[in-house]
Formats: structure tokens, C-alpha cells, sequence
């Protein structure tokens, strides 16, 4: 099987170690506009060869988009324009303006819209990770709308990670992404902004922090140039949930500020809940 | 040096296991008033035997007070009075008044105040970790008020760990802590929160939900018996630092809400500047 990556960074690198790895692909082919991601895929060994977008599509079984999201937008509508028998997926957080874009495309069958939940803070080629998938879950989006063929051939690619296949319509994913995605990104960006403006002393800031901080806040080192396009297609889902935020803790605020201290310890006792949840 | 720990929780437990495996200790006495933390703590193997707070005072060399901190208020006067040569220490989150009200108090020279910056999202004796404390930072507040042998005795604790040792002031370490720990916790409560009160299909929220949502909201596993007097005995400075994080997040909503994106980069660029600080 020979595989193109288009965007050859965190996601796509890492996809490009694992599947190398555990003999799906035979053959990885990176396309990146960005010709300094192509020399550090090639240094760390990450694909076999690079190509144009046109060459990558003509030898390739499967095409796996992986640039940021208003880019597949873009992209998509004249992959589909080229492809035969080839499949084309793409890995990316947000689906209903993509898939709209091609809802009466003759070639829609060939394109399987899928969303491996696993990330990192980091991005680019150098923060690909061998294991970042492995017994995670993807999701497949509107799956009656791919060729049976195709979407069997990205089943394969996920459980030859493993990865766990969920199925899920275009708008529910995007609205739980918002929830269990989307919202934590804004909220450590928040957080950061917050402790930068308020704390000059930096050494301070650095020796007193524990765990805890570091685990909110973690994200806030996350890319614009890939989290600005998600919420831009996410927009009203992210809004929604990013009000729901502030009024949870404008209700912490208030109860501060009323000294109702009983009613603060049994918000925490509900926000323990989450515990049943996330292990 | 016989050591009694006063609320054999997360934090004392481990303190607990560390210094008798390091040698510090040659003997751990457990005071608490729940008779179950007793009980674990003996099963656990964290304490050698249990006493009366009044008992342990007597038998020990060094009184380390790890309850939540408004029982460390009520506590702390009534065993100064019965200190003579020993050395009393805490480990809470917040010091300006549990200093205020020791001030005039004729055995002050005897307390010793400290904040070891580490911890996790779970409580209780069977909580307590052998390495929680290695090679973190620990603040001692307000050191000019203690006695120099009592100063050295908890340095000389602290180093055997090892723990990092720093000096601030009890005003300076609460409006620190308010911003790199009290602010986390609610933010990570809140998040909690705004998922439970959306979503309902809580499996779903458990498939989707990668590692990136897990580390904002793992906070919000903390417990309320602790957190609560937390917020209580630092409530302006959490006050200050909740409302500008508030902000913070009203000005990413204005952002999407004008579908400014430009400057919504601008913001994330900004936030990323943490990665300076936290590695």
C-alpha cells in the first residue's frame, strides 16, 4: 500500500512512523507546502519519498489529509477532482463545513472523514511520536456517505494501530469535540494569559509551580496556525460551550464573593462527577 | 528524631513514607481525628504508632500539621501553648492568617511555616506516594519570625528529601500560590462542570475524550474538604485572579464572536509564551 501524507507534521508524521512500522503502508510519500517540514520529515526518517500534491495523489492507494483544517477545506474539492480508485481521509477536529463542501461531489464515495483523538502540545514532523495512537479512538464521520471499499480500507488502516472505530454523524462530532476538545485548548490558553499578565516575576512563576499548574496549562503551548482554523469551523459549537465555561465559573465567582462557602464545597462535589468519567 | 504528622492525608502520608525511608525519622507518630485515616495509615504501614495530639506533642521532636488549613487555624494556637523545646511546622496552601493569628503568640519562634508545591488530584492516607516531594521546590514564609534552631531543623527535613528550599514573605507566597495553583483548580472544577451539564451521553464524552482534556480537568478530582478552606483563607487573592481569567476567556468569546482571527492568533501566540516558564 502506498500512503501520501499532505501535511506532514504531529499528526501526519506520527500516523507516517505507525503505519510504516507495522507494514500497512509500504510506501510513505509527504507533501507539505512547507519545504523545511519536508527536509525534517526526510531527517527523521519519517517518509520514504516527497512529491506535489498531483504526483502524491496519481501513486498513491490511500491520500490522508493532515494540514491544518481551513487548508483541507481548500484542498479537498480538487483532490476529489483527480482521484479514480484511490481513497482520500483526512484526520482532522472539525467536519461539517468540509463535508458540506463536498456533499454533491461525484467522487464524495472516495472520501472517508475521520478524527483520531490523540494529540500533544507540540507540532510539526519533530514532534512525531512512534505510539501517539495506539488504543486510542477515531472517529468516522457520515460513514453511508463513503464507497464501501474505501471505508473499509480506512477501517484496516485504524485497526492495524489499534485503534478503537467510532461512528458518529458530522454535526455530533463537532459538537463533543467542542466539548471535549476545543474547550480545554481556550481555557489553558486563558490560564496562561492570565498568569503571564498578572506574574512579572517569571523565575517565580517556574519554581513554584507543581504539577497541577502544569497540567492546565500544558496546552496553552499549543499552535495557532493549527488551533485558529478549528475554531473558526467550529465556531458556534465552541461558542456555546466556551459561554457554558464562564458561566460555571462566574457561579464560582459569585459564591467567593457571597462567602457561601457551603454552596462552593457542593459545586466541587458535582465537579467531582468526573471522576466516574475520566480515569 | 521522633516526627508527628497531624492529618495523615496525601501530603502527610507521603511526607510520612519519605522521611522514615530516608532516615530522617527514626519514628512517626499519627494524629488524626478520623479514626478510619488511622486505620489506613497503620494498614499502609505510613505511621508506627497513634496517639492524642496532646500525646504526640509531648513525645515528639518535630510537629508537622497537614490538615486542611482552616483546622490548622484551630489547631495551631493551643500546641504552641504546649510546645516547649519543639519544633512546629505546616504544610498548607495559604499563610497570612494562619500567621496573623500567631503573631503575638510567645512560642511563634517555635512554627516553622512551609508549603512543599506538590500534590496530586487524589486525598487521603491511601493517596500518599514514596517520591511525591523529590527535587520539588518548598517555600518556608516569613523565616525571620522562627527561631534559628527550629529554622535549621526544618531546613535540614526538607534537604534530606531533597526538596529545594525558598524564602518569601506569607503576602508575596499567597497572591503566588492564588496563580499557580488555586486558579488551576477552579478553572479545572469549572471545566468539569461545563461537560456534565451539556453532555449526557457520558460514554461518549469518555470515547472522545483524549489526553489533552484529561489534563485540564484532572484537577477537578480534588476534594472539596480540602479546597474549600483553600478558597476561604485566600479568598481576595482567588477573587483577583479569577476575575482576571474571566476576562481572559470574555476576551477570546469577543474575538470569535467578531470572527477576528487575526488577533485570536495574536492571543494564542501570546498564551504559547508559557513554554519559557514551563517546560
Amino acid at each position: 500500500m502506498v500512503i501520501s501524507i499532505v501535511g506532514i507534521g504531529l499528526i501526519g508524521g506520527s500516523l507516517a512512523i505507525t503505519l510504516k512500522e507495522n507494514g500497512f503502508a509500504d510506501s510513505i510519500i509527504g507533501v507539505d507546502i512547507n519545504s523545511d517540514n519536508i527536509d525534517k520529515a526526510y531527517r527523521r526518517r519519517l517518509i520514504d519519498q516527497d512529491m506535489s500534491l498531483n504526483d502524491a495523489i496519481n501513486a498513491s492507494d490511500i491520500i490522508i489529509l493532515s494540514t491544518p483544517v481551513d487548508a483541507m477545506r481548500q484542498l479537498l474539492p480538487g483532490i476529489l477532482n483527480q482521484v479514480e480508485h484511490q481513497v482520500v481521509m483526512d484526520v482532522g477536529s472539525t467536519k461539517v463545513n468540509l463535508l458540506n463542501d463536498i456533499k454533491q461531489h461525484p467522487q464524495r464515495g472516495r472520501f472517508v472523514a475521520t478524527h483520531p483523538m490523540a494529540g500533544t502540545e507540540y507540532s510539526g514532523p519533530e514532534a512525531a511520536l512512534p505510539n501517539l495512537f495506539d488504543h486510542k479512538c477515531t472517529v468516522i464521520c457520515d460513514a453511508m456517505d463513503s464507497d464501501e471499499d474505501a471505508l473499509e480500507k480506512v477501517r484496516d488502516l485504524y485497526q492495524s494501530i489499534p485503534m478503537k472505530v467510532l461512528e458518529l454523524d458530522a454535526k455530533s462530532h463537532d459538537v463533543h469535540t467542542a466539548y471535549v476538545s476545543h474547550i480545554s485548548h481556550i481555557s489553558s490558553f486563558a490560564l496562561a494569559l492570565t498568569v503571564l499578565a498578572k506574574e512579572k516575576d517569571e523565575n517565580r512563576i517556574f519554581e513554584l509551580a507543581s504539577g497541577g499548574f502544569g497540567s492546565t496549562v500544558r496546552l496553552a503551548k499549543s499552535s495557532p496556525d493549527m488551533w485558529v482554523p478549528i475554531f473558526k469551523q467550529n465556531r458556534d459549537n465552541v461558542l456555546d460551550v466556551l459561554d457554558e465555561h464562564i458561566n460555571q465559573l462566574a457561579r464560582f465567582r459569585s459564591l467567593l464573593i457571597k462567602q457561601d462557602y457551603d454552596q462552593f464545597h457542593q459545586l466541587i462535589q458535582e465537579s467531582n462527577e468526573i471522576k466516574r468519567i475520566i480515569k
